[in-house]
């Protein structure tokens, strides 16, 4: 094996371009044997595989710096660097994260894993002085806003950065914005390429020698850009455009890199590649094999299909059914459909739904636009990437006091992608926002009905709830009313206020506690804002110790809310203001204390 | 007087182009006189009154719709809308606000306020069904990704909206970014667009006669383009590019807009205006009046320049003293250098300076990359704005933990600008951020003190204050340590706990209540995260009522930081959670009980 003699990139060096097609090829195994075991972003980073290698190969890293925007297509630059001895432990508690980590490597510049912000660090970083900075962007990147100011500013700066720019053979996904569809244009019209190649050749065969020639050469080049370049896009941004290259062939690569390498200015490189590269199922569905979850190598089918229901099920089918009847209902994500579960109603009411790439901001923009116009737009979105359009919350969204509902998935603890995933702000965040509605359901049902609720109500909503299997404890859920929680059982001393998803664990806890005869009350309190006043007034005059429990930050969030309303001592459960790193949902429950023996352990030491 | 008989759109299109052009001229005068007296944005309103008009004219409102990109260029609008009236009220407690507002008017879709959402706005509007929507853009708006995300999606949507970008003429100010330099390209270049005019009459006259003649005049279009468009970047995100044209002259935009509005189709119409139009001292110096104090319109003079400093003032100073010492400074600014102080800095250093435009989610991003570099960015930003780069400061500044300094101008209560402008926010949102240090001074010689502080730190800090004169009160600034705050009065039964500009108006409180024998004593908490665990504690212990001070939204503050805390009642004084109108600061402060009396009157209410 090859791959066992690489420490680092200096070891990549002395290898022959036949020995470095070998390496990938070791390298993609690698990368599939575990992914299959752990789940992760296979798909593309099996597509990014040489184009990493060809990185490692031209740069001296790590003075030099490569920035991957989002993150996951990393696992070839995590194997290359030292860790493919604990390539094993890929997203595992305690192992190697799925994205880039400084803390990992010092190969690593960043913790990356929201998309967009690459190339405005590698700006920083080229002005900052670092000798070469190195963005590798996708075609998701663009259509964030983010990467665009990040291509503006560069393209004025004038300093030396490389945008490598990695997209997809044509057609792989339906294109969802016009650069994406400018970008397969320029993948198929090849011949512009070839000019393109001969007169770069020309220019840059004559750098040293001679001047003139080379200012007479440049002035050619603008008078035919117009014609002959592709990338125009971004030669109008101030890049100079290469490409479009084979993002497999490291014959085409490695020399490519090394000529533009020792050119100045910002400089855009455009690789083609194939999702999925090297592993059939994966090629022949990447969306699927996007985020994977465990596989079986030889089929490529899910190991073991989750026969539980979760949130995203429910609100997939319930969205269908409610859109059946309300003709107003439109749908929006942000490059988001199946993690989110609008891939139904995408399908059944494709004249409904829009998908407007990565661009959160605008997402939420567009859908006060559309409930101007009396329509029920529903935003669907990770609870992380929200975070992206917080200003258009609040100056769109709270300030125009339309009927907009946001519904916002991966909710709290998300698991496995980490420190950058995790949905732990949007209670505090979405709380000190004038007008917004704010719930989190505890159960299928309760989720079902506040969505209808939502979609009745004509003002901003928000409801958020995990990457979970909805609670298996069945109760008949009343019905939802604005601001009003529910008890669900009355206690003696101690009243526990829960949210969303750890309502169902606060009852296991008074169970837990019942048996030893501590009898607390629980309640479900559906609304994070408004919050029910009068009940907890009520209940605060009633108990001793009165207990709040989230699945989110502590610091301003639910419990913090209530606090604010009762101003008296209140035992908040939920997450400490730190990051937190990836690890099994239910271990990182456990580890904060949000099972069930946890609150019930929690609630004892505090009771006592 | 031809005004007077405008009570809305219908009356102007009775006018002919030359009465027109004399109701422009009453407009400009109208707007004069009225920001000469209440202050406001004058330049860019000047600038966009011939566009404003010639829309009114050729749309019908308000069934159409135009979305007015920021909202300050909207004056016109107003005065044309039935609120010529009222205009002497603008920007005055009660009065009309210096932006759109759908309370004021039927004919203001949306209260527009912070840059780059028109665009998502108006696409929502059309997508959901409305006749006509526009979008009315300046130059900077397309800095701001949300912009291109926009523009993205509406190229790749294909609904009929029509943006129209209106940009200065050449250089008045530098340009800031790429589309800038590209933009000054295409108004240097004139002859592309008489090919392209009569190209596009060839086009539309020919429109409804054969379609076998539009498909070749199509194609032959597309052939051309490159040499002969000049808006090919738009043409590139889908848009049909028309332009650029005087954006002065009414008989060349109505036509042009009468003929444009009839196409399908996304559509961007390109004028370019001159800013301060028709007043010499705003045509002279348009960067001082965009947002311009009351000023002697005979001279153009500030009619009272304030003698007070404030802490834009000092920070502006210290700052440029500090960086004389410390090579590793730099400043970053999104397109407000003089309102936030840094104009002497950039001046002084230039080669340390970067106005990266209205793009604070890249000035974010790209402070980080040049903090992993070792140098100390600082960003300077409005609290209002900051909102913009919220998920940037979570992942880029949070997740890294490096030394990135956002001075924070505009935190709290604003003023005239109104509910788009308020500074509430930011201290609930940056104290929920793992890793980052916030601070608010009281004084001048506290905020010098906290910027040293914060520059030699290593860590991620936040330095909020207000738009004010810093308090006269003059003490002895201790010595500035990592969450600590300081005592400046012992007191009986009651502690005042305040931060920031909230500690000068304590203290008055406390010696108002003195003379009633009300013995309070205060505390300057300094930090809002971390707080001063120890101290707060002792102070809980010693005293039976204690009463948190902040200029933000109470919901999840400092006040409620402070709660958390000490888990026991407090008194929270600060903003409610809703939206704050416009009005004088000091106004706006004893309307919600935020100045001494106000403290005051809540501390014997509570107290009693």
């Amino acid at each position: 094996m090859l791959l066992e003699s690489i420490n680092g990139p200096q070891d990549l060096k002395k290898l022959s371009i036949h020995q470095l097609n070998i390496l990938c090829a070791e390298v993609r195994s690698r990368i599939i044997n575990v992914v299959a075991k752990n789940g992760g972003h296979l798909a593309s980073s099996l597509g990014a595989v040489e184009a990493i290698v060809a990185l490692h190969y031209c740069l001296n890293l790590p003075e030099d710096k490569v920035i991957f925007d989002v993150g996951h297509q990393a696992y070839t630059h995590k194997i290359l660097t030292g860790r493919n001895n604990k390539f094993d432990t890929l997203r595992k508690s305690g192992g190697l994260s799925g994205f880039p980590s400084y803390s990992e490597s010092i190969y690593d510049a960043f913790i990356s894993g929201h998309s967009s912000d690459a190339v405005s660090l590698a700006l920083g970083l080229a002005a900052g002085g670092c000798r070469k900075a190195v963005a590798l962007i996708g075609d998701g990147s663009l259509s964030g806003g983010l990467c665009f100011e990040g291509l503006n500013n560069a393209g004025h700066l004038k300093k030396d950065i490389l945008v490598v720019l990695n997209t997809n053979e044509l057609s792989i996904s339906p294109a969802v914005g016009a650069v994406s569809v400018y970008i397969n244009k320029i993948i198929s019209q090849p011949l512009y390429n070839r000019f393109r190649e001969s007169l770069e050749n020309f220019i840059s065969n004559r750098l040293p020698k001679g001047k003139v020639i080379l200012k007479l050469a440049d002035k050619f080049e603008k008078e035919l850009k117009g014609f002959f370049v592709p990338g125009m896009l971004f030669e109008e941004l101030g890049f100079r455009y290469f490409g479009p290259l084979d993002g497999h062939n490291l014959g085409l690569l490695i020399p490519t890199l090394k000529n533009i390498l020792t050119f100045k200015g910002p400089i855009l490189l455009h690789v083609v590649t194939k999702k999925g590269k090297g592993y059939p199922p994966a090629e022949k569905d990447p969306v699927i094999f996007h985020s994977a979850a465990p596989f079986d190598i030889a089929t490529g089918k899910p190991l073991s299909g989750s026969a539980s229901m979760s949130y995203t099920d429910v609100f997939g089918s319930k969205i269908v059914a409610l859109a059946r009847d309300n003709k107003n209902i439109v749908a929006i994500t942000a490059a988001m459909p199946e993690g989110t579960g609008l891939d139904k109603f995408r399908d059944e009411y494709p004249d409904r739904f829009y998908d407007v790439g990565i661009a959160e901001g605008h997402a939420v923009c567009f859908a006060v636009g559309l409930a101007k116009n009396g329509l029920k737009p529903i935003v669907t979105v990770y609870s992380t990437f929200l975070q992206r359009a917080y200003d258009q919350l609040i100056e769109s969204v709270g300030l125009q006091n339309l009927s907009v509902v946001l519904c916002i998935d991966r909710a709290g603890i998300s698991g496995e992608d980490g420190v950058t995933h995790q949905g732990i702000f949007d209670l505090a965040y979405l709380r000190s926002i004038p007008n917004m509605i704010v719930m989190a359901p505890s159960s299928a049902d309760e989720l079902e009905a506040m969505l209808e609720f939502a979609l009745n109500l004509d003002k901003p909503c928000a409801i958020r709830y995990p990457k979970a299997a909805v609670s298996s404890i069945k109760y008949q859920v009343s019905s939802i009313k604005l601001g009003k929680a529910e008890i669900l059982k009355e206690g003696r001393d101690i009243a526990i206020i829960a949210i969303g998803a750890m309502v169902a664990p606060s009852q296991e806890a008074a169970a837990l506690l019942k048996k030893e005869n501590i009898d607390a009350g629980v309640v479900n309190a559906r609304f994070v804002k408004p919050l029910d006043r009068e009940l907890f007034l009520r209940i605060s005059a009633k108990y001793k110790y009165i207990v709040t429990v989230e699945e989110g930050i502590l610091d301003g969030g639910f419990g913090s809310s209530v606090l604010e309303l009762l101003n008296r001592p209140v035992l908040r459960l939920g997450l400490p203001c730190e990051f937190i790193e990836h690890g099994k949902r239910d271990w990182l429950l456990e580890k904060y204390g949000l099972d069930a023996e946890g609150i019930a352990q929690s609630i004892r030491s505090y009771c006592k």
